[in-house]
This record gives C-alpha cells, structure tokens and sequence, in this order.
C-alpha cells in the first residue's frame, strides 16, 4: 500500500496591537525561532534608506509601476502613508502559502481588512494588548523623547487601532512576554492543524476505511 | 484607577475518532493535567454496573424521567444504544462554562451535529485520525478476542465515524502520544484565547483609550 502524503496550506499570521504592547518583540522572536514562517515583504515607493535590502526589507519601486500593479489587482492590501505608497505583493505571499509556509504581517487595522476580504479562509487574526492603562502610558512615555506633536499622533493612532479590536479572532494580553510568546506559538501551532488548511486528507481517509 | 477583569466562557472540547486512533489516552492525559477541564457526565437509563458512581460515571435514570426530561429540552444531545437511552444535561454544562471552566465529551459524529445544533459558538471539534491504515488494522486486531460479529460491528463503526470527519475543524494524526497530545494542548490554549469567548474585554479596552 502507498503512503498517502498529507500536506497543509500555510496560513497569513497578522499580528496587530497598539505601538507599545509588545509586538515588535513577539514578531521577531517568533520569527527567529520557527523555520515555518516567515516576514511578508511590502513593496513601497518611498526611497530605500542606508542599509535596506531590495526584496528583503522592501520592494522599491517607483509610482507609475506601484500604480499599474495595484490597478492589476496585484496586492493584498495596500495604503498611503505619510505622501508614500505601501502594499502587499499576491504571488510572493500566494507561492509561500502553496508550499505550505507561514507569512507573517505587521500591519494595521486597514491592511487586516484589506486581507481579510482577499483571502479569509487564510488569515489568522491575533490582536495584542497591554496589561493595563497604567502599563501602556509607562511604555508610551519610554519613546517620547520625540516632538510633543509626534506623541500625540502616537498616541491617536494607538487609541485608533486599539479601537478595532473586534475585528480579531484571537487576543492576547502581554504581561508577561514568556506567558504571550508561548500563546502565540499555541495559535499558530493549533491553526495548523485546521482541517481546511490540509490536503490529501480525503485520500488518507478513503484508505483508512478500505482498510476496515 | 481599578483593575478591570477579564473572565472566559469556558469551551465545550469534543474529541472524536474511530476505535483505536488513541482518543481515549489522549483524553485522560488531558483531564489528568489540565486542571481547567473536566468530563462532561452523561445521563443514561442503563443499570449501573459494578463500582460506577451516580454524578460521577453517569447520572442514572429510568426511562420515563429520561423521558420529561428530553421533552422540556434538557438535553445537549441524546441517543439510543443497544435499546438504552444517553444523553448529556445541558445544566451540569452550562455552569461549568459560564465558571470558566472546559468540558471534554466523548462522543460520535451523531452527538457532536445535536451539539454543534445547540451551542456552535462554545464547540471546539477535534477529529483524531491513526497515522495509517496498517497501524489502524494492527490496533484494530489487538482488541480482536472479541466474537467476529462484535469485531465487524466495531470495523463497521469505526468507518462510519471515519467518514464523518469533514465535519471537525481540527485534525490530529496521532503517530505519536506526545506530539499528538502537545498538538491537542495547543487547540485547547488557543481557543481559550478567542476574542468572543472573553467577557470584559469591551471595558478594558475603554479604560486603555481613556489613558491615551
């Protein structure tokens, strides 16, 4: 009898939550320490800065190109931010997905309902939130060596994404990094395991009762 | 400022699986470790055998109590076997969730649909699958001192539940106790993070916007 291989589907992990809940940190250690995931890679039309890579921090291009590719429908999510445009490329993320490896995307509220209209049945949608009021103030304060005007909108923006929590599957709380990070590693270890993600399975099955 | 608690509805864990595919050691290792869980007790009109405890093993019924109590809708779900009714109370169930606390049944694709009928919001659906069909025969045949036709009867079952397993949103393939059982773990700690099963989540997020 041959074997019948079961494969899975990878999955598009984003992680949101207001700036100072701890994301950047869970993103990289999660990155760092699971070989099945890796970083969506957005294109933009600002200027690379000293040190990005091509295709690795970002894809560069230019208006015109950024224009006629999202005219295509050739993004799963895109915005402008500050007079530049951001975007997610489909192929790189849709050829992940096939080979059965994880995309992880850093974005906000806007770009999570962007890929949720795209490919629902893909997404993974985990909110992150700080311990308490008190906690997100102290590590609010932390980064404000900057112009009074940029905390604020700092903080509007915190207030703004916070305020669509609702729109999350899964919520963690970050008290205590550990505790969040092995959350974390929970949901994505359990959301592979869907039975939607997987492929041969109906083989698989289809053997198993012969053998009965 | 006060601290605002965050509490969750306790999840209903249904484990299915053909005769052999190992759900009941995954199950014990589960209620033996996880102090969170407990087993959902089913009532049934059978005469208790030796040992069996009432409120424990099962709630013992005679058929007409069985009976008014199925006729006010009491029940999550309820079958006939072998001419002697079961059934699951829905109250023992509903305290124990609105406590926090996970319940853990252990019953077929037909009790798993009536609960999937009653509650679909507090249902986690787990199919356990054998890694393959000479493994599931050979743990088959180990339970084999049993009469041909009491075998065939149980063959016969065994593809049944199989074949219902589109029906679960996870599957685990158990080629090894501990993995299957770690990946168990994973489901449950994930579904305890669901945004919907959490209750003051709307005032806590409230509290962290007043602060920004």
């Amino acid at each position: 009898m041959t074997e019948i291989a079961i494969h899975r589907r990878g999955l598009m992990l984003v992680l949101s939550s207001p700036s100072g809940a701890g994301k950047t940190t869970l993103s990289r250690r999660l990155l760092d320490s699971d070989p099945e995931i890796e970083m969506s890679v957005s294109a933009t039309t600002r200027k690379p800065r000293p040190g990005e890579v091509e295709g690795k921090d970002y894809f560069f291009l230019d208006t015109e190109d950024f224009g006629i590719m999202r005219n295509r429908g050739e993004f799963l999510e895109s915005a402008k931010v500050f007079g530049n445009y951001y975007g997610t490329p489909k192929k790189p993320v849709e050829d992940a997905l096939a080979r059965g490896r994880d995309v992880l995307f850093d974005i906000d509220w806007q770009g999570t309902q962007q890929l949720d209209e795209s490919a629902p049945e893909d997404l993974v949608k985990v909110f992150i939130l700080p311990p308490s009021a008190q906690e997100l103030e102290k590590r609010l304060e932390r980064r404000a060596q900057d112009p009074a005007d940029i905390v604020a909108a700092r903080m509007a923006k915190a207030s703004d994404e916070i305020s669509h929590y609702q729109e999350y599957e899964y919520i963690i709380i970050n008290d205590d990094v550990d505790r969040a990070f092995a959350e974390l590693q929970a949901i994505l270890r359990a959301e592979r395991l869907r039975r939607r993600r997987l492929t041969g399975l109906s083989n698989f099955v289809k053997q198993l009762r012969e053998a009965l």
